[in-house]
């Protein structure tokens, strides 16, 4: 709890929280979205108008909002998006994160650009760990990191799929944000990490790396190439199309991660909760649905699962709760979204996650 | 009328007044909603898109709003929702409700958790009195409220279903809410009221009584004990879905109310006014439709009889007039809502309330 | 034109040269809708949705709007709506509306409370005349009423139907509203205009009034004895739904006005360009349709011909420029009107009012 | 760069820089639509309400905005907009945005208006650019003008065809707008100018010489006589309706500019966005269609590409830019919407301007 102001009861009470303690251009870089940040309004407008439809009458003395994932039994249905350099929210970084994750029973996904390494995270966290990957132009670095990963006893790969580059984020680029000292990738080789440490005015460092580094020119293709790497279930983060959807079933992906970078990719694209029944309908149970953006109360991940996902990832109300408490913090921040999740299971009728279906809500 | 201010014209002006008189604690239980307060927004906004289509050249000499409610002739489809502790907003409680109920000629609802005895409030009030239960775990409790009930001539029993927990209010929360000294249930034994009155930092006694007391595993099957208990009439308070209402009517129900619970249980649930077009066709006419939240205007009364309600029950605007002038106030909200509905029937050409129907609004 | 600020552009400009030259309760009165005023909001939101769909490539040359309605040719397709007790907003009252109506070449319709007589008003007019007349209790006051119009040249009668009673206007309830010394209805005999002149607190002399006056009883078969007591064209004011235009049509009418009283009766009722198009549809042309409410802009004009209207009335527009400047104020908004509507003719080309169809709008 | 301020980052940025620069009426003149703005106000509205949905996994290594248009490479689906008069924003003019056109490699349609002469701008520009043309009542200024371009070396002609008369602009009237001192028509004979530099209260040279000059009586028929000048590829600006389309292939034009005129025409119009999509579906494919009308970053084109445009063209943010530095203004402009296109082509998996088809976008 802060010591200066009210306890935080939303998970948007950390948000006001975490502004008062972080440096100015950090909080840019994590609250930001890119261009004219209309996905980032998008994605809250989209849950927002989403209502739910309670049932009555139902046993719910115990509701339970426990799942599986991926072969993983997990606590709720939610997950912490990848997000890059926890460090930069809180000095001890992503075993904070992972040990909250763990107490909570819920999956962290490591970014490929973690400020702790694997073996590090895994040794704080009890619960899922996946690794998030962008693939990079030196494929041979993400075959060592896949072959750490494994090492450290990580559950799943996830492959993001949205950023061939990374979107102009304007207030970085105002910022000249770069990482502070301290905050390194932890697992990429430091050559590879260089440009994200070079300032300059008027350009985000972060930004200028994904230039230099990230391979664009990957193709459906290339999957085959992951896959052959690990026997890891697979998991593409980014999709925002039906069509996409069902190539990713014809390649044999594991779950699909809807998802628009929370505003920070494509600016205009559709916001995620708009586009998941498509998607849901396309996927039509073959594969796992997760969806990201705009996560901010238990009833929104009751909202997606009603629409079709098999859990929510929240992303930047982690590094929020992070900021707060550390691994207090996030703990805090999973714990308020598994409650109101539980709650609203109860006052839906619809005791376990197997209950709700599309019948949950009116569009 | 408010000496110092202006004459409130509006349910709305009792607002302002009765805000201006009732501690800040007590305001906020009585206007709060839980969670994010998105039902409680959603139930305005949903009346306020629904249209009048008024028809012309119709004699409306005498309009008259009276109606037939679960066997008792009443001057106006408009009832009293059930709302705990009346002596929150006004010494004297539920008695000068009643008072101004039975002077209204429309039902009062008295709540499990009035502040007055059953057998106080019926001596008070002239008009019908039903009995609004939540099904607490000591079901020996429940049998002697109705027995209690039936002795003073109650004339229907409500069963709230929409809260086998009580909803997350986090103004209660923010405020430690706990129930003032000299407030309390007056028809519930006090071992089972406890919890009610012991305040705690961040946490609200109203939320924890429920935990402790509500029994949360109550099914469609349990109704039956209910009905054996008595002849009354049964309702049931907190219907949003069609698939429930059908469930109602399976279950011989004599009336459901679509009910969020004025947006203080489910966040996120649907607006009651959206929900009641599938309940009023599911239910086809087989048992009573009654309607509430937002009710703020005579003209909000005629919008959801056109779309299918029996009645429209008033919650927080007769606790704002109680609060303003004791039965005198709730006399003034409960006039001004009749003599609202009573022009708006004029003013729409439709004379008597079976006059009302579909064709009255466009959504 | 106003010495002390900016010339007056668009017709909303009169209104705040208006609210400055009147008094508080006048303009009050003026400007007011009835309960919570959603009509008056909804009436100007329905014409902003509508939008134009411009051809191109039409020789506009000579734009006419130019016109026919119900027997007389009018320089546009817009009229002035009756409006009680001009003199309310300037001394000389409606003589000097007729005067700038007849300039315009536009038909004026004189409200049955006129401040002025109809022979004064038909001498200072030059162009077509109306009477608007609410059936009053004492017939027989009806009946002189029409012989006097009949004397006076008056080309039609309207009866206003939408108002059994009138609507309870709460800016005038709040200001105890009553007509200002020397403001009368110079039309109707004094003893049945008594209670417009009583003042009392907290009530509204003008809806007192009525409440006395108004026949609350007549129905479509009272429309014969109407019929019979006159050859002028009937034009029945106020339906908002298609079964009523029916209803006209079958009785016989010549027009009908689709109105919600800008907003001043029935609080909560459809704005009037939304009902429009089921009502053109259902007259299919078999009478004329004139619309008012919220039409401010030459654009307004077109946008509700192209839905099916033959004219649209303007109301407070009028008195905002007769408070202005008199007989010029008066022309100076018709003349703007009328040269905005010649203007959108041009640009959307459709240079005669009879190109004016329902292609010219998307909704 | 703006020395005092910020690096603009967005388009919209350029916009404060130029009104601080500008003469206050100069401004106006460049940002202000006719009557009341809601067509102004509605081309971005319906832009935003469009989103995007991104394709992933293409080789987006290499993403081209490149394309064809009348005959002509260009870098990108975007052109400048004809509009009068660059010097009122800086004192060079069109040679400037030529220059700067020329170095972007995107066509300039400049307005007959232009304040330098076509061997000027020719001169100076090394890209495409085509001459807008309106109607004069003297149609031998037109040839002489249709000459003079195809002896500069010209490639299309451009009709304007919404501007039978110039729109109501207010801000002029109120202004009394008129060219201020050394601002002049550089190809049309001065004393067909000379109404727009005599200086009015209250009235706008602009829309005066308008009045005077140009020929609001030509019709489909007379495009013949504009076809037999000249080989040119000719486009008609100010489509905005199915209709008009299909007459314009009857007609045989080159291509049509789906327009409002930046919402300075016919106020009330539809959103040029909101018509595209029809007109697209009209012509088929079977000439050239391009959109203006709020275009302000490079995900608006991409999302009007989407639904049927072959390119979109800007106007305001190039006078913006041109206020701001001149020729580096313009380019600048120019360079972040290529820039922005080209992001929104690798973050949407587009990388050719042939990938973006319907499916691109939601509505
Ligand atoms: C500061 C920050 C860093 C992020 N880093 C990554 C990353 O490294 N890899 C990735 O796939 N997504 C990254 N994301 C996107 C998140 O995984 C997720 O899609 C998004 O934050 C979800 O939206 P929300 O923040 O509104 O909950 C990042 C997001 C933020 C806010
Ligand atoms: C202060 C307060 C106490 C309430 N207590 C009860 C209660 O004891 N039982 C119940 O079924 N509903 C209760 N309700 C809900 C009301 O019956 C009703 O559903 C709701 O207030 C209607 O919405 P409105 O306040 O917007 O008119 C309560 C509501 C309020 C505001
Ligand atoms: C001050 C005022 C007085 C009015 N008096 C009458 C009246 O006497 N008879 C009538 O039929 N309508 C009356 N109306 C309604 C108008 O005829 C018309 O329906 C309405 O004003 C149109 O809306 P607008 O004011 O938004 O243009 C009155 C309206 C106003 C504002
Ligand atoms: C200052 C100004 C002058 C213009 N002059 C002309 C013109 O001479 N000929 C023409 O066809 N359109 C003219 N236009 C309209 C533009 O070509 C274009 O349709 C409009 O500006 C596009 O909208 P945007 O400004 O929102 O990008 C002018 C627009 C502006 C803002």
């Amino acid at each position: 709890m802060d010591r200066q102001g009210a306890k935080p009861l939303l998970v948007r009470d950390y948000e006001d929280l975490a502004r008062a303690r972080l440096p100015a251009d950090v909080w840019d870089f994590i609250s930001g979205g890119s261009g004219t940040e209309s996905t980032l309004t998008a994605n809250r407008a989209a849950l927002e108008r989403i209502r739910l439809r309670p049932r009555v009458l139902t046993d719910v003395t115990a509701c339970d909002p426990g799942t599986e994932l991926l072969g993983a039994r997990i606590a709720a249905p939610i997950g912490i998006a990848p997000m890059a350099y926890h460090r930069l929210a809180c000095p001890e970084g992503e075993t904070a994160t992972a040990r909250a994750a763990g107490l909570a029973g819920v999956p962290l996904i490591v970014s490929m650009f973690a400020s702790r390494t694997l073996a590090e995270i895994a040794a704080a966290g009890s619960g899922p760990l996946w690794l998030q990957l962008y693939w990079l132009r030196q494929r041979e670095l993400l075959t060592g990191l896949v072959r750490r990963a494994e090492e450290a006893g990580f559950g799943a790969l996830v492959l993001t799929v949205d950023a061939p580059r990374v979107g102009r984020r304007l207030r970085d680029v105002r910022n000249g944000f770069v990482l502070p000292p301290g905050v390194h990738a932890a697992n990429v080789a430091p050559e590879a990490m260089a440009a994200s440490h070079r300032a300059a005015p008027d350009a985000s460092a972060i930004e200028r790396h994904a230039r230099e580094q990230f391979d664009s020119s990957i193709t459906w293709k290339d999957l085959a190439q992951l896959r052959a790497l690990t026997t890891l279930p697979l998991v593409l983060k980014g999709i925002l199309t039906a069509e996409d959807a069902r190539l990713a079933l014809d390649h044999g992906v594991d779950a699909v991660i809807v998802s628009n970078h929370g505003g920070r990719q494509l600016d205009g694209a559709v916001a995620s909760a708009q586009a998941l029944p498509e998607i849901a309908a396309a996927v039509g149970g073959r594969c796992r649905v997760i969806v990201d953006g705009g996560i901010r109360h238990g009833t929104d991940v009751l909202k997606v699962l009603a629409l079709g996902a098999d859990a929510a990832l929240v992303g930047r109300p982690v590094l929020w709760g992070l900021a707060q408490g550390g691994a207090q913090g996030v703990s805090d921040v999973l714990g308020l979204l598994r409650d109101e999740l539980e709650e609203a299971m109860a006052l839906s009728g619809r005791p376990r996650i197997a209950d709700v279906d599309r019948s949950a809500v009116v569009l």
